[in-house]
């Protein structure tokens, strides 16, 4: 093997799907050294996952992203439930709320995963600031001679010099990976431990048969087809175009036939197993006079199966569609029997007496049911795994992309923060614990649903085969309530996690808490994510999510609900507590350079021109919420702890710490002590770990301070 | 003098800021030919106008572009008046709204002009679709031989060939301007009676002294300045660079010392008076310890002047300082007296005994205050003038940038129609007709409003030559009412607008009528702007704003308040003029093609992805917005006329004209009717033009499809 470039990297990311770049949005965010490859050629252009969840999109608002899904989406506001009546004729059952209205500033809404790709790589992109010439996306082929080799950096940035750019390496996949198990084990941040291997494809290798066909299929990588990766033990590496990398970190999002999991070997394998249920998906413009084309509509045939519509944007509507007559024998279906005609076929009969026809068809596919989950999702916390790389289930309740991207979401901030030498490496072992119980929770609901979905409707009391089109509905409304929207997951106590009993918060996943002592904060449950409601910006009265000042920029949140700093009590509660903050608390914490990309986003300029503080901030951004009781912000005179109104004698006071709750002018009233739970009179202190996920929930007195302290202790490694 | 290259456009634009760009994207979006020249060698950068009004967002987010403004701007949500005390000491006398709650869905905000004339030119290229190779802004230098003279069209759109692109071509200016009045004065579409010649600066010459000094400075700019233009007797043609253009229309966007203007003779000259009030402008990060820094803030001090504080973007603040120490003596001011610390020393003298300083100074100008107005604003309907062009004023309203937009966006659909031979050359006259009132108000109101600013307030009741802060304070917030929102603004009586006794209106600009007769729709005053007001889509219950269906894109539109269409009888009113509509009146209409960049903005996808009808729509779009009773959409069976739910044999229907009045789900209850004014048994007709302005207003009754037939058929061409 003649190796012709051996090269470093934080951290190797194995996949450019959602998972992957999202991980690499979190990395390029941190100014981390990363780099992400993938086999292909170019990103999605048609078909794949397209539903977004509530909680995803969340997440991606803290990136600067949700918007432009939010705009160019469809939303999908109601939901329909089709039955055959007692003469067998489908008819609207009910149409109610797709989801519960309140969990969220966000609802569900459905676009194509390839325009989340876009935005992905843009906002990759952008984290380096727009003073970065290259605006276009990478070219297709490798860049590790040119991006990686080139020693040069950008602008300073906060004090630091700015890292190189993460960008995706396309035509690249791995083709061996090694760990020196003894160096992988030490505490020692400067060891490479993890070697990969990377081949450069040719463009005939890299160009999935999506792109030869005229109407795209997405065969190719539905789980009917054969995995479409190299096995990693046949892999030749030609001369020339090799690399070997060095990695302190990988991490595996190459999907359900994921070549990182193989590496790792047999006792990575996924289990699970199949079902006779085949099932086709058409991406069309219909031709219908079915009423309820433009809404998310489960149709249950008597007897011709089942089918669900999901509107797109444009006018694209993609479709479901039970494959009843597709013979399996408990084995894997032929793919050669499927054709897009044979799908519309099925649906025809299942929308009878309604027509439904097309001239445009975007993509289509066909998949058989199977549920399988990952037995580890590390090894040895060196390699990870995420994605579909560690789950797999049916598409239909809209979870893959936003479970994967979940997954990394979860992982991003850890290892960054760990590769900058601000966390200790032993939060790396949470990935795993908090991840793990949510893919065994989507396997098992998707068990349920996809059977529930598939079975055929109940004739009467008799129809001991059939299914109940009530338990199907409630299923689907519960849901809601849990985690398919994603709101309602929560992550067990751990060293991330301070607080609640377990086995007590899994009977109730609304976010009201179980515990003994009351919460000072009720609605702030540790392991769940902290919501968003609206307060006003004291110094200018403007209305914003509480969420939009807590962007994803790997830094803690301490959110300090004051109650009525109006009165002389509870502003000397608010300055005693400001007094241990900034003599005793914060200069113990690690800086963490803000990314030019990460400032100012959501209002008050755009990102990367914000005028810069000398030192970086501190990794610990304090938000203080107080409680108003007027129409109009607290008095002239009125100032705040340094605290929570840090002064730079360059850039003046910063404004944009402290926010009231009280009614605004122009939006409503966020009502936001209520919601989050906490008394006005007594206050709390919610500490919120970067992704969003609440890590505790104490009282203002001086006892809870030292578990603040305990619990950021506990993460983050000194300042220097 | 030797003529290189002679060519012919339907449109030239002079002068390439906020007015000229609103015009370039309205032929943009039209598909008309066009160019626009502007003798800078760049866009600005700093400084310059910053205040965005309610109708100016209305009006860009028809262009899609308001979001943007919307989220990197800083909004002023409330505004704070101080005053001396009894001892002299400033302090706040109120806080309140900054404008009036529920005027719209927009509030008054503040971004750095250059930002906006980003937009646009993204906004003018993205009007091609997102096919075009060429994506980054245009390189200095003409384009003309190579964009212009190029004759290879683009795709196909809508079944018509894509016109050549706008785009600025930047360091040309004219420097001749004939019009062939016998040419000018016939109805010939195909005549060119304008001819400019054209002259291609060096790069020296086009570049403004802001880019030479070190801390910007824009007093090349103010009215301080001498006119920066070249005048137009004395220009001179080098050779092998000049370019002589036939036009069949010229506007002159170029500012307060236009070269338009001057080139039609004396009798356009501006008529108006300067003041003795001198006020300097420093863009600055403040390091201050004054309150409301970041509020909208009036401050007269008792002895030194007035001040307006303008909270920006990022961290910087525009201060308005008023200079009481330079002398004018009845003349104009010198500026080589007025500096940045001078202008500093000012501010503190007036904030005392607050403290203000900066380290960072962005830009910073002065101005001396006076009030002109054009006397004309066309010649022969064949060349027009906009903008600062034919009105200039004092800034600190944030009126200049607003109306210069909202001329342009008057005429630009005009001109956009006629070249596109749909409409018919009289309209043109409507443009001074309806715009040079609102210039004679806003000159009137800036008058008034800059002597209560710049006097001083007033000591005692005794004190005869003080202003009353009380008259200031109502001064300020009844022009909320008015027309610095530009909400309020009303045409009279024309060809464009029907009905509406202008004198009694006058009286109530809040949107109410006065005349004898109710109208059908109260709240829509044929020549105000029809509002906008949340209803929610019939096929998915989505809720929208009605301005996100009304896009400016060329079309007329009639909103058809059908009433309670799950009654039978208010279906068959609406199925009857539905009927007449299809047979009847849409076959005597025009035509117009969509723009691929004007399709599916604000949600379903992203322009230029949809999938193209064969034919062209016609130049009316028909929307029929009903009440709903029930919190869900009405039955399962209920399908609408075609007029109202368009069939395409190969698209399907059309589900996105039909609207329900009835509250949403997730963002409450868009009332419409009641806010429209509608009576829900009576229904209503409402036309609205193409720039989202009130045509006529009239029952559902079939008299009154007459008076829709006639208000089109004296705008409209007949179709071909």
């Amino acid at each position: 093997m003649t190796v012709k470039a051996t090269s470093k990297t934080d951290v190797l990311i194995v996949g450019a799907g959602p998972a992957g770049l999202m991980l690499a949005l979190w990395l390029a965010r941190l100014g981390v050294d990363a780099r992400i490859v993938d086999k292909r050629t170019d990103k999605v252009y048609s078909g794949q996952a397209d539903g977004f969840q509530i909680r995803s999109l969340e997440i991606l608002d803290s990136f600067g992203i949700a918007q432009r899904i939010w705009n160019e989406s469809n939303h999908m506001v109601e939901v329909c439930f089709w039955n055959p009546d007692e003469t067998g004729r489908i008819c609207r059952d009910s149409r109610v709320v797709n989801g519960k209205a309140g969990l969220s500033r966000f609802h569900e809404v459905v676009l194509h995963q390839g325009r989340a790709e876009t935005f992905f790589l843009d906002a990759i992109r952008d984290s380096y600031g727009p003073q970065q010439p290259t605006r276009g996306e990478p070219k297709a082929g490798g860049q590790a001679g040119k991006t990686h080799g080139d020693t040069s950096s950008g602008p300073d940035v906060g004090g630091q010099q700015q890292p190189r750019q993460v960008s995706v390496e396309r035509r690249v996949m791995p083709t061996s990976l090694t760990i020196d198990e003894d160096a992988a084990a030490e505490d020692n941040r400067d060891s490479y431990p993890v070697t990969v291997a990377l081949r450069h494809l040719s463009e005939n290798e890299a160009t999935p048969t999506q792109m030869l066909s005229n109407v795209q299929d997405g065969l190719f990588r539905s789980n009917l087809s054969p995995p479409d990766g190299v096995d990693p033990s046949s892999a030749t590496i030609p001369e020339g175009i090799e690399e070997v990398v060095q990695c302190k970190y990988v991490v595996g999002c190459d999907g359900a036939h994921s070549w990182t999991r193989k590496a790792l070997g047999p006792e990575y394998e996924m289990v699970g197993e199949m079902t006779d249920y085949i099932w086709g998906v058409l991406d069309i413009v219909p031709i219908t006079d079915f009423p309820d084309i433009r809404n998310r509509t489960m149709i249950h045939s008597a007897d011709n199966g089942s089918m669900m519509v999901i509107p797109r944007e444009n006018r694209l509507v993609r479709l479901y569609i039970q494959l009843t007559e597709v013979s399996v024998g408990g084995g894997r279906v032929d793919r050669s029997q499927i054709k897009p005609d044979m799908i519309l076929s099925a649906a025809k009969k299942i929308m009878h007496p309604y027509k439904i026809d097309y001239h445009y068809c975007d993509w289509w596919t066909a998949y058989q049911i199977g549920q399988r989950v990952g037995k580890h999702f590390s090894k040895l916390n060196r390699v990870f795994l995420a994605g579909d790389a560690v789950h797999t289930h049916s598409p239909k309740a809209g979870q893959g992309m936003n479970v994967s991207m979940q997954d990394t979401f979860n992982l991003g901030w850890k290892l960054g923060l760990v590769c900058k030498g601000v966390a200790k490496p032993s939060i790396l072992s949470t990935y795993e614990f908090e991840r793990k119980p949510i893919a065994n929770q989507l396997i098992a609901f998707d068990h349920r649903f996809s059977r529930l979905f598939s079975g055929r409707p109940v004739k009467d009391i008799l129809d001991e085969t059939g299914v109940s089109m009530g338990e199907f509905g409630a299923a689907f409304r519960q849901s809601h309530m849990q985690f398919t929207t994603a709101v309602g997951i929560k992550y067990s106590p751990n060293m991330l996690v301070v607080g609640g009993d377990d086995e007590e918060d899994k009977k109730d996943d609304t976010g009201s808490d179980h515990k003994q002592a009351p919460s000072p904060a009720a609605a702030c449950v540790p392991g769940m994510r902290f919501a968003s409601h609206q307060v006003l910006r004291h110094s200018d009265a403007r209305p914003w999510q509480l969420h939009h000042k807590m962007q994803s920029d790997g830094r803690f949140r301490l959110v300090v609900f004051g109650g009525h700093v109006s009165s002389q009590r509870d502003l000397q509660r608010a300055d005693e507590l400001g007094d241990w903050l900034v003599s005793h608390l914060l200069p113990k914490l690690p800086a963490l350079a803000v990314m030019p990309g990460t400032t100012n986003l959501h209002g008050g300029g755009r990102p990367g021109h914000g005028f810069q503080p000398e030192q970086p901030p501190s990794i610990l951004d304090v938000l203080l919420v107080y409680h108003g009781q007027e129409n109009i912000s607290v008095g002239e005179h009125l100032s705040f702890h340094s605290a929570y109104q840090p002064f730079d004698p360059k850039l003046g006071h910063d404004y944009d710490k402290v926010f009231v709750d009280r009614p605004s002018h122009h939006n409503g009233n966020g009502d936001a002590y209520n919601a989050y739970g906490v008394d006005q009179y007594k206050g709390a202190i919610v500490g919120v770990r970067p992704d969003g996920v609440v890590g505790l929930a104490v009282g203002l007195d001086k006892e809870s301070w030292v578990e603040v302290e305990n619990w950021l202790e506990g993460i983050l490694c000194k300042a220097k």
